[in-house]
């Protein structure tokens, strides 16, 4: 391998053309105003003091950037995963691991995670999640981040939990000790949000607004209520006068050097929670990476971004940060402010930076509530209803296993959601390949081609059975293929020869090789001789290793469903 | 339904004919000369004491006489299942409670599991676990059960383990303490049954015996080693002059009515144990039975199948028994005894019910290395190279399957081992669904048929790319797809048509769907148009439900690639 080919950095920075800077400078300040309130309602959703989102967004930015194979995906704290590692510390808390000392061994573990998978090449394995299950895990999984935020919107205490149910009951239970200042504040940012969203940047450009100008206002969203919710209970003194909770002390100065450390039996704990975070997060990642690349024909190697990842997330581990993956909304606003390369994100790592240089005694007043709306306007985007009309429409099988990890990660946890997802989604491809279509086929009148008589006009002959079976023969449909042959025969004892089309047959694994050879004897027995026809090449030259071809003499292999008839209508 | 469909007997006992009767006594005979020493040996297998086998073998096997479906199935205790039994009750033993307690409550649970099983009609289920895996779980089980019977055959104590290497150890430490009395005992009863399995029936009819008498002889190497023992032991007092273990106090008269009960903590412990039991008791079963039926042209109805063994498990839960399934050799020998109905199994059944009556006594000073003979030779012919051998030759995929499964049994434990076989095979099915053959094609000149241009002499056109892709388009392989097509475009710029050959594609899932939607842009990007061509009946239904059709337009969707590129050709 060329050292370009571990570390792409050298591929572009080399290439790096002057036109390219203006994009990454304006993509790097966009995705960092975006970052810097962001990071800090994620660290605050995992549990953790909120400069920790803040130095996850420094030194994992930069080296993604060394790393990674994607031009404009941004890294950093994402909702998902903060919400995977509050449920995986807040079972640890007990054990007396700080917090943060777990996250940064979940951290630690994650990058070790992300290279190992890049280094034996299992980038494919986020394959084998469907996206049914990907939609309904994202939904539930807003869901409950939404709710979980209801306690800062309110300014009540609710208990941890990922159940909605429990949470709205505590809530409801409280109703007359709802801080009513909260939950205005909470609701005008999100307002404001939603607008800065939607109409706000149309709103500008009417106003004869340039176009730029107005995408940073509208994307500024944040650090536009960040800024004057702050201000407002800085001057109103609201923290005082109406009991809103705030941000507080935030240390000042870059984070210093952290080791995670504990002993091993806390590491074991760890070990499946980091597993699926990686999981969860590279496919987050992987998914934005690709939709990004294909915009602009770029390639992204599925095994290089585990190890950009892998980088990303030891280095969080190292300086103080927690888990990190490439976000899906971040990711958009920097490639659509125009990054051209990953010099934006290096850009917005510095910005973040210098924030925590000099800006962390500014937070002090910002109020819970403001990140909380930051939050749930962030995660409602994820729930989506779309693919579950079209599931339901097009393949009941996918819906039932969307709605299946949909109703687990709701009602039991996030964890055994997607694994319940995972299960389900290739437990029904097993089902549906286990009881395979076949069809009875005939001829459609002067040609050579062979249809289902059920659905069409064909000529078929009462002593040749010709069946198709639409499916590979393995273990788990060897039966079924026995038993439905053997009861088309037993139907109909004009029935000489049995041609199996094998087209649609693209493995024939050793069960089903038994299976055959029981079947020859059985035909036989019934004065019945077993033809094969359209045997594809790779198993034809698998089954020439073995005797089945001899056992099935005097039955026959032709090329063609079309050979196969007339050669035996002739005899 | 009608009842003759839940209580099979109503068919068979009202359609019973006089000649049936000879083979069914004859064979019910033969069977309990085998059964009477082999419920024994397995019971103690099972770390039960040995009239407990007995008494599995009275109320079971009348009660499958009845449920079950099929004419020759001969159910009682066999090796695998005990060793299983013993594996979980062996865990539980430190809790208070006693192991028959444990293993009526086991039978019970396999019963209710087998009942519900069957009422969901689940039967299919056991068509998941390939023939490799089954080969590799019996010759590993084999391994052990054998080895956990070296105790016995040497008269030492070994701690229980399922661990063959600590076996071995510690009987090697013990060498000087081996009973040499039980090893020379132990070693002829192995010799005479080997003799008696093999040589012995050509022997006695060159000798000039008749046939039957002959089977019969053969057939009884266990009962005559347990007598001549027996006998040996109780003349020369070789329990007390050489430290023989023998069986001891057998209690005498019918099993009385047994409650399996305990606290419900027991009872959860016993869940997954009980599943566990249940398939693999049910594919042994279901195995013979379906061989057995398939010689005489019967049918065997798998769910009536888990009917016949839950009753028969229920009743051995509360007739002081264990867990019961079909076996194999016991089940070979009723069939080729001559059993035309489960009448056979009833007499069986009476005939262990007079053992017990009348010839407890007879058992007392039955050495424990005679039953650890019968064992050994009895799970000998499980252990199985064949199948290796052929899935090596075949299908290296199967072959690793077969090979982790051995392995994991004999270095882990029975029940992981099982886990692990499904999980591996099913792995490998999936890993080859997810990276699919593909074949670029072309036409055979002269011909409507299209073959691989790798394989065959084929016609091709450059505008044209023509690709068959062998397997169902699902979300493992969606990508994989994808890129394939990408790659193949990329590689020529002339192509200008992409038609893609659905022949071997018999699902396509919501995933997949979605990715088709994202090629149709791409390759729109790049100017080709993508068609699809022989699309089978029910994924074209399908596809109609959807915006595909739509979308891929100006693409079409042809009956046969013949059509497509003739078609294509002509524009």
């Amino acid at each position: 391998m060329r050292p370009a080919e571990i570390v792409p950095i050298i591929e572009w920075l080399g290439r790096y053309r002057r036109a390219d800077l203006p994009g990454d400078f304006t993509a790097g300040i966009i995705t960092a105003i975006m970052l810097v309130p962001q990071s800090m309602a994620y660290a605050l959703l995992a549990g953790l003091s909120p400069h920790v989102g803040l130095y996850a967004s420094i030194a994992p930015l930069v080296l993604y950037a060394l790393f990674g194979s994607s031009r404009a995906l941004a890294v950093g704290p994402v909702a998902l995963i903060s919400l995977l590692v509050a449920s995986t510390i807040g079972t640890l808390d007990q054990q007396g691991v700080s917090a943060h000392q777990s996250a940064l061994m979940l951290a630690f573990l994650v990058g070790v995670f992300n290279i190992l998978l890049g280094v034996i090449r299992a980038g494919f394995l986020v394959n084998f999640i469907s996206h049914p299950v990907i939609s309904g895990f994202s939904s539930a999984a807003a869901l409950v981040i939404g709710f979980s935020q209801l306690k800062h919107l309110l300014g009540i205490d609710i208990p941890r939990t990922n159940n909605i149910l429990e949470i709205i009951e505590s809530a409801v239970a409280q109703t007359n000790q709802v801080n009513q200042t909260a939950l205005a504040l909470g609701l005008s940012c999100i307002a404001i949000l939603i607008l800065a969203r939607g109409p706000l940047s149309s709103i500008l450009r009417a106003m004869g607004v340039k176009h730029a100008v107005a995408v940073i206002i509208a994307k500024a969203g944040p650090l536009i209520i960040v800024v004057i919710s702050t201000f407002l209970v800085w001057t109103l003194e609201l923290d005082k006068v109406a009991g809103i909770n705030i941000v507080g002390v935030i240390p000042a100065g870059l984070p210093s050097l952290t080791f995670p450390l504990a002993n091993i039996d806390v590491w074991q704990r760890l070990l499946s929670p980091a597993l699926l975070i990686t999981l969860v997060g590279f496919l987050e990642s992987i998914s934005v990476a690709k939709t990004l690349a294909s915009k602009r024909r770029q390639k992204i190697d599925a095994n290089q971004e585990l190890l950009g990842l892998g980088a990303a997330n030891i280095g969080a581990a190292l300086t103080g940060g927690y888990p990190v993956t490439g976000g899906l909304s971040r990711s958009s606003v920097n490639f659509e402010a125009g990054a051209n390369t990953p010099l934006a994100s290096i850009i917005t790592a510095g910005i973040v930076a210098l924030t925590v240089l000099l800006l962390t005694p500014f937070f002090y007043f910002l109020p819970q509530a403001t990140l909380a709306g930051i939050i749930i306007v962030a995660v409602s985007s994820l729930v989506d209803s779309k693919m579950l009309k079209t599931a339901w429409a097009y393949n009941k099988a996918d819906a039932v296993s969307l709605l299946i990890t949909f109703a687990v990660v709701l009602v039991y946890n996030v964890e055994v959601g997607i694994i319940v997802g995972l299960i389900a989604s290739l437990g029904l491809f097993l089902w549906r390949t286990a009881t395979p279509h076949y069809a009875i086929v005939g001829r459609i009148a002067g040609t050579e081609h062979f249809r289902n008589i059920k659905r069409h006009n064909v000529e078929t002959n009462p002593e040749i059975l010709a069946i198709r079976i639409d499916e590979s023969l393995y273990f788990a449909n060897a039966r079924f293929l026995e038993t439905t042959i053997l009861a088309a025969v037993a139907e109909s004892p004009a029935i000489r020869h049995v041609v199996l089309i094998c087209s649609a047959v693209n493995i024939i694994d050793t069960s089903a090789l038994e299976t055959l050879e029981t079947l020859i004897d059985e035909l036989r027995d019934a004065e019945v001789t077993l033809h094969l026809a359209e045997v594809k090449g790779p198993v034809t030259d698998r089954l020439a290793r073995t005797e089945l071809l001899n056992k099935l003499k005097p039955g026959r292999v032709f090329l063609s469903a079309h050979e196969a008839i007339a050669a035996l209508e002739r005899e």
